[in-house]
């Protein structure tokens, strides 16, 4: 691990990473704040700068944002456009993720309307802002489970949540199902609703009481708001999630397979989850042929959605599906229509400090890195440049949740190496993660030597990690270094693993 | 109302009632206490002692029950009985509610294993324990909503919550609706998981993980125990919820009706909660035919929900159900099959300090009475000799929420009235009852002209409660005294308000 601050201006005290199950004491969720709705009262405000009037949203707070609707998602922006409208200063935007569409945001930092920014995964502009150091505090990214465990012990207080509702009805209860904007299970915005002191929903979709399937019930919300749209829902898939043809992709998604084919946990039962990656998209595609041929029922797989992991339940090669987002707008529909396709709070799905998250039922996870390195560290959160790229989402939830962790990757990225020595910025703790995958082959964390006999006796090669090490050096034509120096500017942000412990920081570049 | 004493031993300070809606400002949720599951770790146990070993349950604290088996539930005794095996005293035994089949309770009590009750109502033998002052202090009665509310509030705080469930699987994901002893949402015990230290599913159907749909969700579940029966469901349909042939009843079940159809509520939009009496069922067999005549189609009927209302939503005369309990099979089967038929919990369906609960959207309600008074006033709590008869239930709850309350009660029960000066206990205020229906016609509370106008001009004859009142006490053949002197012994019972204040107490009669 990286050198830690034990303090950090604009964070505080720095708890240092331990170890992936150091932290797993008794804990307590926090007190939050009710505002009793007596019989009588309307919760339908004209609109959002009429619901932040009776938010009661002051200089200084904290607001809280949901990403379901990816870069397609229309509230955040309109939502900060009818803040700046009311003259209000200095808040914290504590959204699930940040996506290229929020670049509008970048001015509200600029104007000094927003001075802080948390988030699991920060795409695109605000990136940039971030790196910069335009704001007044090092941005905090969690990981999903994490910002979950941060909003449920107080760490993370929200002053007023903000809910993207496809369909509300005009007493606040929610669905992500139905409406011109459906995109699914709203996960990520269950532990904001049970712990904001103001709940508003926004929807394009307003209908009479009693709107049902429930995502969110009434009890939860304090007001809503109509708009004239929340979003592009066909901006769902985005990101991350478009698949791949690429033939390294497709050799390494199937070597991942293998691996798990190999590993013993492919018996009827077996769980899984893949990221939303093209590799990982491939790998799933493989997974439901050998699942088929060798007739394993699945028990659930999980995460973020998508169209291939919902024709895996469909095909009957799992139970049941827990969804924190639908990926894909497959997803949505499979959702809308299969009770075996089930919701998950972010908390459910990842938390460390519940009585028990998804994440601790998983078999093999496949997930993607943008470096790791000899001890298995893996980094999602900044590219080879130092800039952030993204960040962990769940990433580092299911790797210390799962039996078998799989990281695949190419062995370079244009110029530069994936396989490094150090990597840039730890996302996830090398110990959770159990084995590797490239286009040149397999290794194992020295922590698994059960699983790399189980692969031996598969057929599948196990190179030690220096081997595969050298062969990103070699093809990216470099020596000497494995990557670029670290930055050594001032902290702009600080990465929390899932226990709430700082697990590495991301610097600017001096100037 | 009684004066009420400023202390009760065993109880504390009283808050007494002031009026239903004095107590409606912001409130805090309590923190809870979590204990984090790790990966790896199991939750099944094999079995109730095992269960009570690891919660660290210790002598004098408070263990939860819900009543969704009603006469039919196996756990409560079960667990007490390991409970007693365990060698624990002085315990508290918060029970949504206590029916007969819970008369083993009288013995631990004699047996100083358990030494305080509290329920929102109390059915049969351990209804004499109370009145017969053999707990260490008086019992707690409570509305289901002022439960909920209770529960969050941490007034009441739980150390171990069993949760009777008809299908868990071993991660402790529980389905409420599969299953031998399949009965519904688990409504009443939502509250309790979210706020007890520790939560213990107790099952007679494990199933593989996952168990779909979960009434409620792994992350809210500490053990998992395997027993050979948690209880008959054919008991769902006990005590009350019995259908009825009685002209009289019929009469005044017509004459609600008509009530309700002549208030101008009885509009597209329509919403309904009828209790399970016999008047009550047949009101909603007469509701029905006049919404099918009238072609009304209602927006939702709720609360512990029945046959005969499953059969207004499949004659699609409501858009949805919300339901906290079934009272009989065919109310299990419906939510089994139809997605309009949705679970509430309990803080959603009654609790006055959260964002709005679905008593508030009621239009008409119909309730039943053991007394009531000329100011109005509603007793469910007592009989005409003092003893304790059942509570509140959410009979409080929803006379608050609805924009009609109809109390319906036949005159006289035996030789006693039931319109009497002053109820021998006051379980709901009469400033949230709207309209008596009798028998012999109809009283409107003096607050209601503009109902009294309405019903006129539908041509119901409205008579002043006090005339109602003679002819009740005429029947009954009693004079001078319309009721039985209050019991003067000490306080066995507190019944509180759905708003935490005391509105009034049941006391023994001294020797």
């Amino acid at each position: 691990m990286a050198e830690l601050p034990s303090h950090i201006d604009g964070y505080g005290d720095v708890r240092p990473f331990a170890s992936a199950f150091a932290n797993l004491e008794a804990v307590r969720r926090t007190a939050s704040r009710i505002r009793s709705v007596p019989p009588g009262q309307q919760k339908v405000l004209p609109d959002l700068a009429a619901a932040i009037d009776a938010s009661g949203l002051r200089n200084g707070g904290t607001i809280s944002f949901h990403h379901h609707l990816r870069n397609g998602d229309g509230v955040l922006n309109a939502v900060m456009e009818a803040i700046a409208s009311r003259g209000l200063r200095d808040l914290r935007v504590a959204a699930s993720a940040l996506f290229p569409v929020h670049a509008p945001l970048v001015q509200h930092i600029e104007a000094g309307i927003v001075s802080r920014i948390c988030a699991s995964t920060i795409y695109g502009p605000v990136a940039h802002s971030v790196m910069a150091a335009r704001l007044a505090a090092p941005a905090l990214m969690y990981t999903h489970g994490g910002r979950a465990r941060c909003l449920e012990s107080g760490e993370l207080h929200i002053d007023v949540a903000f809910v993207g509702a496809p369909t509300a009805d005009t007493y606040g209860n929610v669905s992500g199902v139905n409406g011109r904007a459906a995109c699914g299970p709203l996960g990520y915005a269950i532990a904001d609703v049970q712990c904001a002191d103001c709940v508003i929903a926004v929807t394009d979709n307003l209908v009479p009481y009693p709107a049902f399937p429930s995502d969110i019930t009434q009890d939860y919300v304090d007001f809503v708001v109509p708009v004239p749209s929340i979003g592009d829902p066909t901006q769902i898939v985005s990101g991350t999630t478009r698949p791949t043809s690429d033939p390294d992709a497709l050799r390494i998604a199937s070597l991942a397979t293998r691996v798990i084919e190999s590993s013993g946990l492919l018996v009827d039962g077996f769980s899984f989850q893949a990221g939303a990656g093209g590799a990982s998209l491939a790998a799933s595609a493989y997974l439901k042929q050998i699942m088929m041929t060798r007739r394993v029922q699945g028990s659930f797989a999980s995460g973020g959605i998508t169209g291939s992991i919902v024709e895996m339940l469909d095909a009957g090669l799992f139970r049941a599906l827990f969804d924190v987002q639908c990926l894909d707008l497959a997803a949505v529909d499979s959702y809308r229509r299969n009770e075996a396709h089930q919701a998950m709070s972010a908390s459910m799905y990842a938390n460390p400090h519940n009585r028990g998250c998804v994440a601790n039922q998983l078999d093999a996870v496949i997930l993607g890195a943008a470096e790791i390195d000899c001890d298995f560290n893996v980094n999602v959160t900044t590219a080879a440049d130092g800039s952030i790229l993204g960040g962990s989402g769940g990433h580092a939830d299911i790797a210390a949740g799962a039996k078998l962790a799989i990281i695949t990757t190419r062995l370079t990225a244009g110029k530069f190496p994936k396989i490094v020595e150090r990597v840039g910025t730890v996302t996830t703790p090398g110990e959770t993660v159990d084995a590797l995958v490239t286009e040149e082959g397999v290794a194992v964390n020295p922590r698994r030597s059960d699983l790399a006999d189980r692969l031996r006796a598969g057929g599948i090669g196990v190179r030690p990690i220096g081997e595969l090490l050298e062969r990103s050096v070699q093809i990216a034509g470099e020596s000497g270094s494995t990557s670029l120096s670290r930055p050594d500017g001032p902290v702009v942000a600080v990465v929390e693993y899932r226990d709430g412990t700082v697990i590495d920081v991301v610097r600017s570049r001096t100037a």
